[in-house]
């Protein structure tokens, strides 16, 4: 999905939100809240998913704490809440429809634009 | 479901993360991070899942920004991600079985009381 981010503590290997200190806690989501800004500028949107599934019983499959952040118009899946079953497919990767490398850098260089304007 | 917490801000008709100052938005997260140590404990659980849906595009239907977290266990739904249809439907009043004011009374009770042993 365009825009649908991943927002990543630099501290590597930090399993759970819980393992993360009061100041990276404030910086990560501070850094949440910069990437909805951006990413609903750039795409005309009005609302944002976030969403972190924080541990392995939650759904995650990666051993990285990291929050998502998905850009929401209306209308943009049939059934609002389909977002979800995407979320949860989205890592599985079972009829998946990876986008290219080349083309997650162009729209990261076109975000980047956008966040340059805009702070 | 038992345990599915709402963590709000004080500050009153804050539709958006957007509109939450930095202090208030480190204040909410640390606000989260607490409650999932308190949730995971009580319920003894493993993982949570922590969602905002910030918006009205993103299925929000109250006008004042808040953070669901869901103590999560293997297996608890027969396939992981169908918390995220019961997280959508939950307020929209459809075939919804609500715990009543008193259960969720003495559930926070209990649950204050792993807090004060926790924290």
């Amino acid at each position: 999905m365009p825009g649908h981010l991943l927002v990543v503590p630099k501290r590597s290997d930090v399993p759970r939100l819980a393992d993360l200190t009061a100041e990276e806690v404030a910086d990560l989501f501070l850094a949440v809240q910069r990437a909805q800004k951006v990413t609903e500028v750039h795409f005309s949107c009005s609302a944002s998913t976030v969403s972190v599934q924080d541990g392995a019983a939650a759904g995650r499959t990666i051993e990285h704490v990291h929050v998502h952040v998905l850009p929401r118009s209306e209308g943009d899946f049939a059934n609002n809440d389909d977002i979800y079953e995407e979320l949860a497919k989205h890592d599985k990767g079972n009829d998946v429809k990876w986008r290219s490398q080349d083309e997650m850098v162009q729209e990261a260089a076109a975000m980047r634009q956008t966040a340059d304007k805009l702070m």
